[in-house]
């Protein structure tokens, strides 16, 4: 079984069409919690609220890293999807830990993204453009088969 | 000896700040390489030119990652500087890849960052607004005294 | 599956409600022995008796090694509850050794050992006040969803 | 050279009579900052205050982790002592991170406290009851010489 | 599940009394070729005789190491059984392996052993006399019950 | 269960020998592709072409990577097969990567090899001739008997 | 200061080259042992003769791989160089090794090996045609300097 | 540098007859404490008596570990010497805690034991016979030069 964890943007549907495109494989996939106003609230949803944004994101942020950690070291591969929108440094943070752990690393972007990646992408096994090409290569590397 | 990586923004001089804050201590700093003409172009210029951009920038932050990844391996500190520009996912990278290595981590940025980097700040031991708030962090941590 | 390890006092019901609350999630619960007189003799029970206390306890305490590290190095997620009462060391050599193992660490207690915890607080990534936060916590990162 | 860690109570003076104890020896000490007040404000003090006492102390308890995460990581052997008052959890956490980290533990404290640090004890290579015994087993330990 | 390697001795039963005395707990036993011929002479037999004991010695040690190292490294628990007579110096070897790797150590031999056993000793969880203690002491970590 | 990873040799009947062999054995085998073409092209196949050959390979065997990787990292045996022709590089690096992990090497080739493969050879647990020689090994190791 | 290990081929200059090239950097460079006579013949020379070349051999890899782990595993960088002639499977090997254990690879071969080394290319950050690029690549990343 | 450690026997002159055929060599030698009267009462004479020999013992035998413990994690390469006479189990635990770390282990001993240490002997580099071929062995690996 091949463990996938896919890491960032949350506002597109490209991890369902990941999932989809893999039907039949022997792959679990874990991802973040990617309701953006539970992950933003849940610190204070659950542990009391708290005056001062700074410290609001913080106690999010703490919980929502339970999860994250946990499907980042047990995975065997990490997607790393940079949309187009937004500064994404939690995608990059996690494309970091993913790489000190050693982790197959895959980063999904677009080419005018690629100068500002280039160090994100140089750690990684493969620059994706597209989920169907995230998806061929979990086909390929399980099964030795190419897209026809 | 504390050993610390000063990590991101290349534009303005928080690092000689950093350094010179820290006169009179026990401190060795390391960083990448900060020429950014060179760091750029260092790969194709040691090993030959690329008609692919794409491949022009792996080379180089290929070669960087020579320099990078000894400098946070051997620091016990890594800063990471947020700058008001870029996308600056190396830096974000290079915080995940402290963390992952369980490297203490102080990140340098202004609040209106604050909610884009609250994952980056929850893996942090502090979040400066300041050049001279590391300083006084890294004089601290080396002895005990807190500024006047 | 989420592997969570409950550390410390053994004289409340607490283990029992976090579990309790945590009905239907896919969770393996984990714990030291709490059967406060067994723990203390076990060593002397099953390894013959010792007419010096020190090697009475520290018989036991080995005996009962073997079970808490492994219940640690196995979990993902470390609850340690500090009670009312007692000096409860062995609950924050186990945050120790859990935060040094780089599990999730969650501690439960209440708002006037704040002080008294900062060390090992500033090492978790939640302080709950009551087994339900730590319940709601195990189910926002396992399902995503929030209290209502 | 042996590098020791002396972790836990601050307000006697062992960890000097240690040092002194230990004069001749190629011995590198290190510690925590022992100002309590220092230790205690340093946080707000360089990072800003904070009206909420709970993240007061967790600033502070972040910046201390960097000079003790390095004293810990560094030492060959760590010794924590647990004095006659105060909860004391920071020692026990510190011995937990040692023992975690398989670094050689030696606990400090007296025989009242035997029971309630069994579990810490036992984590340990010696158990000393005075400065001077910690001392003689560093001595022993580097010249093989045994007090006369 | 707990997963328990029995290393040492292969002339007695001990072996089977703790698997038998352990009925009904959930644990995995693993161990070495016990069949004394087959394992001195498993190297030449499948990879070709040698002349020389010494290469034929190593040959059919190697061979063993596979399941050896796989045995030990995946277990939990690892017990070493001393018997009466032989050098038995792959029992120690085992051991110190087991030290190493931070697996909880089980010693089983008798008193006029303990001389000579005392760093091994020193490095366990438990010096046991008899199968059964190492049993209850299996059944105890498993179940928290003492023997009646 | 019992892991083992095939690595080398692509153009004769190795793998398959060995697995048949084992037959009714607890093994898991792995292997990378062994489909020569798709090997070489998946990763311009999937991610696009490439007019420069370095690139074109480049991009292939870190697409391989995330295969090979995983085979090892999970494997509890690695099994290189060297062939009388090709340089086989990888089938020498991946004996490297085994070999730095720790996991138990077993070397298959024929003896006009043997000066070459030296240094290789000295990492392994066992130099085979044969498939059916490595088999009896698996066997052996799985159920100490010998073949008759 | 650097460390850099010079890996591999033995019967030209280009170890001297480098070291020249890198003259007045902080680089401390180690190397195998680079007498071909002496390397191979080191085990019988000194631990007594063997009628089996295997044995022979093997005893010379054993002794040299004393040199080569603590190199290797001591360096930051470690470079190999594949030359125009033999199976240097050793030379692929050490790759693997510094591969697994996160050294920066460079390797320095020619164009014609390029498809044959397609996977160890893959796992370095630096591929290579002259001693001097390689001295291009220590220089630059130590002091921030591209060559003229 | 290298750093040896000398582990074993403790009866004879062989530590002090390798440390004088290393003359010159840059050589860090370190061993146990080999006082045997000190070594045995270290821990009674100390932290004060104990009437059981087992605990007497045991408390040596934790403090010893102090020392050795640090002596061959900062090792490259690991001697252990197995004498005619006494158990020796000490010596055989100490080559596995070696082994495990993955140090360079060089056993000197004599024929008449191969068979018993067969298991021992298959973990090491190089058996020796004598205390200059293991000198002999130091200083090729340090200079390349062969004895004359």
């Amino acid at each position: 079984m091949l463990r996938v964890y896919l890491s960032g943007e949350i506002h597109t549907s490209w991890r369902e069409e990941i999932i989809e495109a893999c039907d039949g494989l022997d792959i679990a996939f874990d991802a973040p919690v990617t309701d953006h106003a539970a992950s933003d609230d849940c610190g204070v949803a659950i542990l009391g609220a708290e005056p001062n944004k700074f410290w609001h994101d913080r106690k999010g942020a703490m919980v929502n890293a339970i999860r994250t950690r946990k499907g980042i070291e047990e995975a065997d591969v990490v997607v790393v999807r940079f949309g187009e929108k937004y500064k994404q440094w939690n995608a990059a943070f996690d494309a970091g830990v993913a790489s000190a752990l050693g982790k197959s690393l895959i980063v999904l972007q677009q080419p005018d993204h690629d100068h500002a990646l280039k160090e994100v992408d140089a750690a990684a096994l493969a620059v994706a453009r597209t989920p169907a090409e995230v998806a061929q290569i979990l086909r390929y590397v399980l099964t030795g088969k190419l897209p026809a």
